[in-house]
């Protein structure tokens, strides 16, 4: 069976598959990787699982010399697990020295959603920056901005909107054909702005020449490469080339995407345990059999198991236990009902704890940003 | 004889020629003035011929209410006497209680010339400004910036680069290639720039809800039609509709384009009156007949005389004299060595006590602007 590659967790979690993958995009495999990585479950277990350029970030951990990761957030909906995965990676890069910059994507919403500033502004802030400090960023060490209000330093959002404006000259419509289809001037200009948000830490009113790496889902590779072969071209100004690393997604409950637009796909960080527990049994998607016999006799498929997913991927820390969960699953001796129990009941007492966090971060980013 | 509208001052001076451009640009006469325009000969002798919208203006004018005049300046070259005819509108409308704006286009020169921001720094300050202000522009009373760096006010910058975003949401591609042709990522940047030039004035964090003035040369309008254009589609801000005025050129020496890139084609601030001597005799392209014998008979052409056009446009300032200059050279009795002599005589006093001017305004620019 020859499968096109897509982007979904288990469809590229056999090795073919990822080699398949990292060759089609040109990225490379994600080995190597100094021993403090292994802490973090994202990249233990690949689901980080490849990157460019990533040697001069790696060096600069080394060397304990500066470097910035940069991200961007789209403010729509509410916050979910899967932007979990992005988010620790954000908290881990921290710990490891970087400078964060935060783009709030206020003017790509506006013009490739037609959603207004304030509504971005205010989803932005009380679903993702309020769930990154809660997951545990420091958001004072932290540069969070919107695209629209760079900063309060004028020469910043000079410098800032002014690269935007003359990366343009460096780029061709066929480039923005090829990351966006169907363009629209509104989605060119979101484009030119997103390469700056990934550029501009290196210029000299921000931190002047620093690696820069910049953590995407796989399927946002395009967007890099148009940022990264753009930024080579500039003359007045020499760009270090910027690194990426790739993610996979977390599945939806229903197997399919997790999509803000659909609340019974994805676990909120705000859902009760009683939520949780209806959302994981009603409608997780189960790589079990139809029938206890079955299962019993044929077992199941944690690879396409959600619940297993969610564990792998946020709830369950502890390789050994994963890995019986994963054995005992596999040979049929553990039940869809008794894995979906367990994950219900990691995820209840994560959410406990989370929400908790969010009243102090609540009111941190209530200080911050008003 | 029937011609395609073209461009320069005499194709158009006819009362016919005026309505056909009129009618194909969709702009309106400009007619019944108050009297304070009679003052200037711009618009007393319909060098400024034509306008959208300018009535707001005017009623602004009377009622002493504030309004803007901006404009928009390409730093290439040479400033010359072609450049006085916006120049000398900047000064009359500010003289008139305008808020002058004037928008140094150094990320179009970049983007569309591949010219250096710091190139036209250089020769925005040395020979625009410098000469804007010889001229008799007061610059303290006046919000002169670069495209690359709007304001020392963050707020102001962020307002400015803003709208330059979300105007592109409003646009497509057809209404770019409409004014370009040919049309570029950096044309199109460009080219939202200039709307958000135009449009910026009327922002909260600027002049507040105000009419604003354009002036521009006739051939600049399609420019103004996509900036009207988007600007109405706005849903977040309603702008007043831009007003706009529509002004001939002044014809180069050879009757051509005056253009910055021919020496030869124009009148520089700087030249000496021996140069000026030179240019008029040699290059100046003369509406006189082949022969004296000839020219006595027949009389010469003012209309497409180049001498007699830069004394109507600029350094005959006596409608009178002027008058008579172009009886006697239609008649013949004026002969093209006479009116070559009294032109060179004319621009040269008016040259000698501009390059006066010109080392109070020098060091004037130097103090604002480094």
């Amino acid at each position: 069976m020859t499968k096109k590659v897509v982007f979904n967790p288990w469809e590229v979690s056999g090795e073919v598959n990822y080699n398949k993958l990292i060759k089609e995009f040109g990225v490379s495999n994600l080995k190597e990787l100094p021993a403090v990585f292994n802490e973090n479950i994202l990249f233990r277990r690949k689901i980080v699982f490849a990157h460019r350029d990533i040697q001069r970030i790696l060096e600069a951990v080394k060397n304990k010399k500066p470097f910035v990761m940069m991200t961007g957030l789209m403010p729509s909906g509410k916050f979910h697990i899967g932007h979990m995965i992005l988010a620790k990676q954000m908290i881990f890069w921290q710990k490891l020295g970087a400078k964060i910059y935060i783009a709030v994507a206020d003017i790509e919403a506006y013009n490739t959603r037609a959603q207004n500033l304030e509504e971005s502004r205010k989803i932005a802030l009380k679903e993702y920056i309020t769930n990154y400090s809660a997951l545990g960023l420091n958001l004072k060490k932290a540069d969070i901005y919107f695209q629209s209000n760079r900063s309060d330093n004028a020469k910043k959002s000079n410098a800032y909107y002014k690269l935007q404006n003359l990366l343009s000259r460096y780029a061709t419509f066929n480039e923005f054909k090829a990351v966006y289809g169907d363009i629209t001037p509104g989605k060119m200009l979101s484009s030119l702005l997103q390469a700056s948000d990934m550029l501009h830490p290196q210029l000299p009113e921000f931190e002047k020449p620093i690696p820069v790496l910049v953590p995407v889902g796989i399927d946002q590779d395009p967007h890099l490469r148009l940022a990264r072969d753009i930024s080579q071209r500039v003359k007045d100004y020499k760009f270090i080339q910027l690194s990426s690393t790739y993610h996979l997604f977390a599945p939806g409950l229903n197997s399919g995407k997790m999509s803000s637009s659909d609340p019974n796909s994805y676990i909120a960080m705000t859902d009760s345990p009683k939520e949780v527990e209806t959302k994981i049994k009603k409608y997780a998607f189960s790589g079990g059999q139809a029938t206890l016999e079955e299962h019993r006799k044929k077992g199941g498929n944690p690879d396409i198991d959600v619940s297993f997913q969610y564990l792998k991927m946020f709830f369950e820390q502890d390789d050994k236990k994963l890995a019986k969960i994963e054995q005992d699953y596999r040979s049929g001796k553990l039940l869809t009902g008794e894995l979906k129990e367990y994950t219900i009941k990691k995820i209840n007492a994560f959410l406990k704890e989370h929400q908790e966090n969010m009243k102090k971060a609540e009111k941190d980013v209530e200080r911050m940003f008003s």
